[in-house]
């Protein structure tokens, strides 16, 4: 059984949610099940021309839309929502990347203020060729053109925090969120701690490409065709969210400063790793020191965030997180 | 006239919030007018004896519990809403403060994460004289006693967050909250930008004293009789908090890490005085570089708060905010 | 006796020292004897009038010249010197401040780097009363004049590093150097771990005052008439700069990010309380949380620089450091 | 014809240097000439077995020995020194990891510092085998062993800084140093800024295997036989560490917090690649944050550093820093 969750395209805002917590559910998703979605792009398909400025035609309250949350029959506090992604497709031919005033890593921001102007807010319209997978970049102010590997991922996807949050969908944090990490692709499990009753779940800001960091704040944008299976694993829960791939397990960790989301995601893989191996904390610390890749995410949304990944073939390839990965993998088509 | 809302000493929880932003208004607060009310101190009068260890006896959902929120009527999104604290006592004749595991500037904390065990878990309780102003320390693994000047404060004064959040008390920000500054004592007026109808302030965790950084995370924390008076500056948005007393102007930043709140607290305070004596911004820059007053708030909250003061008498003791603080502080008793 | 160390008005480069550690003594300065000398402001007296820009004026080499380094006999690595300021007076009857391309802390910078073009570069000449001790400000680009109290401190005091380094005078660290405190001032005494025989001590970088964080990155700089006595307490390391006053404790920590330099400050506080009140660690703890005062020293320089005071009068006044501080006092006329 | 320095392996400790800059050159070295030498790992050959712990038999002063400084002729201020690294064999059949008490990503340190205890100090030696390839782990407390792929890599490469500072050998920077980078591998080619004549180039610190972050602080430090060539760009500076393998450029940043190490590898890269493709800022802004890889190198020196990486095949494989990399690698055996 394949269940669908269109959004009605001509009127998708009345649908779409812009907070982790705070929002009631607007379907229901059975656990291991398969789920066919869309998602909007990160300006809600406002930005389509290189004329069009994110500060003009977006209204910041609507920024980044969410579809979802999803209610998982059975998922209660103190478990782990599993979050197969199966596939991720661009759903148009074209996606879109911008500067945004004060907005990204290389510029002053509200947060990091200075007194300089901003930079100036520029728009990219890339063409995706979905067959080849290639996203074509056309320089704004020079002549160049470049033909980059799409490789599609979601920017934004989590659960409600706990402590009765609701955060925006802009930010990361121990719920998932904003997270812009390129490793959330298909094939990879997301597993996040869940809060509250039904988890919560939703997705979004699908990008056909990004590169690590982020570093501009926007990526190349795009609405996506997903296709996803959750799983529960009751009375488990994981503090921060972590991703597992066929080869790969990853931790991640979102704060700010940046060496505290390092800190958050290489602690959270030592412990993971103490734990599969039976070694002892010390033991795991030294392991980690020598295997871990860290990629970063982002260095551009309110909270930072850091990856730690782990080559599974160098520990033994381990069954983690109850072989839910595996499990997923196995049912999905 | 002089409002008065109380809590039920036998039950307050329900009563009381945990969130800025997503909780119902729980009374009707006129401008101008002079409510009485009280907080509960942060650990909801839990932590009562120095057998008491928060991590055993509190619940963390219920932490830092907010009397409020409180409805302004005529206070809408893009104003900014003035609260003038006009006296604050402790309500009891003791205070408490404690370490907390993972929690505190001087430790690793699940942001700052380590592999280390966590400090020792202690509570001290101060005898609070409040007719001599004194709070007596007595060290819980010496000998030692102090008495130490009381100077009460709530660590904890905010509105409803924009962009739909709802936020923990826990945490400070552009809405107020969390900030921890012994500067917002009786006598001065806090300024914050509105983003919901009625402004949904709410305010607690007292303090009969704090140490600037709020070092090991927790003050002499206590329950307040505090008296206060709101009023609204139409068609006005603060950015972030700022505050007023007869002597200074005050900007606040909250952010991590603590030169991200020092930049926005600084950059604040250059456009604010610039706009007050009518300086370019290069000029208003140079100024504040040698006038400001750089006291830091907190070093333990999710975010970090830094302040940002100027001498009125230095530069000419400009009428700011519409003259709110001297016509609030005229109209207190 | 009074020694005096006289700077050549007209040749003083020559004299001059740009590196804590590196440079060998110029002078022998025995220990508890009054020393008379001069210092140029960080400009090295180059920025003179309002159309004079560092950027051009300045060779990056050369900018805040020390006058030293000064050989203290007695002083061996392991012991702690001490150096207590008598008087500060500017020399001159014009101080100067400045914008500086990509330096301070509302731009951004070599480091906090970004792709925003610099703010403007422009200079502030102040003229000195030093009878009244005013430093009038005129705007640059607005027609206001404020009249300031002088603070006269030396923005930059040190000895050789540790490990056969050689820092620019431009940095702070435990060695002392650029650390921008408006504490360093008359009556009060500075401690330096010693690192090299002679202990290598420089001073420069005189203001006429600065406010907290040195906001623009450059205060009112002015040459400055300084009378100093040093002493030596043998056997006793401290790990980072301390200062005493009358009135005060103060402890120093400079690193990045800026909680990092309020870390060490405060553990080094806890750990000097425990020592002086005969606390535990922890009791020491919950003591300095409720007592510190902790404003920011400066936000701009390659380390940023955090200082905790301590009132004595709240701790029973004790004797610190072997009541040098008192002894210079008493020493200095 | 191949130049060989060799340490006296009796004596090695005399012909070290434990700084860049501030010492004087031991081996003249002529550009585009092969030399083979050889470097002691960071212990100085002082922690031989899992009973040896660095805090008892190491010399704080004499850490991380670095071979060098090498005299390039012909190498002036103003010049870019050219690094390309022809092999790197580990030179024993053991390696050493440890933990440090106070130093690491995982641990507070003596920056943030924090009151708790250190985490206990351990030795871990790997067994190596060079034919294979393979570094052999051995749990400490737990009975686990794994064979790790080697990668041998310099943590620490540089030259002379600038502004006349001798830096200490465990520090990164703008002068290259302790980077602790697994990208700077046999095949790379590394890039500094020539700051006094000859650069005074050295290295050290041969990791058979290092994790990205460098997490417990220690590598799997083993004394490395290294064949190198320099070459020399004159008239050309880069401010900051550049790599080049043959499928990648690289960017290097080095400062806290990781961010700034962030900010200034991608600024860098950014206006790399506007200059190599000829495009404005802001389009090559956009087109790095598409392309970026951003692994981590270290988060446990007293500066972090942070990589940026491009594949030189999705943007038109352009000739950088003048073809020395293609050059160096053509004249290497």
């Amino acid at each position: 059984m394949t269940l669908v969750f269109e959004l009605d395209p001509d009127q998708p805002t009345e649908q779409l949610c812009y907070t982790f917590g705070g929002s009631a559910p607007v379907f229901e998703l059975p656990q291991r099940t398969l789920l066919r979605t869309w998602t909007l792009d990160c300006f809600a398909g406002r930005v389509r021309t290189v004329e069009d400025r994110p500060s003009v035609v977006c209204d910041p309250r609507y920024l980044n839309p969410q579809t979802g949350p999803f209610f998982v029959p059975g998922a209660s506090p103190g478990d782990t929502l599993a979050v197969h992604l199966v596939s991720l497709k661009p759903r148009e031919n074209w996606g879109v990347s911008t500067t945004v005033p004060l907005f990204g890593a290389l510029t002053s921001t509200g947060l990091t203020a200075t007194l300089q102007p901003p930079l100036p807010e520029l728009t990219w319209i890339y063409r995706l060729d979905n067959r080849q997978g290639l996203a074509h970049f056309t320089a704004r102010e020079s002549g160049n053109e470049l033909a980059l590997p799409m490789n599609p991922m979601h920017g934004t996807l989590g659960v409600a925090p706990s402590l009765g949050e609701a955060r925006s969908s802009l930010t990361p944090g121990s719920w998932g969120g904003n997270m812009d990490t390129p490793e959330l692709r298909a094939g990879v499990t997301a597993y996040f701690g869940v809060n509250v009753a039904g988890a919560a779940m939703s997705l979004g800001d699908g990008h056909a490409r990004q590169g690590e960091g982020e570093t501009c704040g926007v990526a190349i944008e795009c609405s996506m065709n997903t296709t996803l299976m959750v799983d529960v694993i009751p009375g488990s829960y994981v503090a921060w969210p972590r991703l597992e791939s066929d080869t790969h397990l990853m931790t991640t960790g979102s704060s700010r400063p940046l060496e505290d989301a390092f800190r958050i995601a290489h602690t959270e893989m030592v412990h993971w790793i103490a734990d599969l191996l039976e070694l002892t904390t010390m033991d795991a610390y030294q392991l980690v020191s020598q295997l871990a890749e860290s990629p970063i995410a982002n260095v551009v949304d309110t909270a930072y965030t850091a990856v730690c990944k782990i080559p599974k073939a160098l520990i033994g390839d381990p069954v983690a997180m109850s072989g839910t990965h595996r499990r997923l993998r196995r049912l999905s088509p």
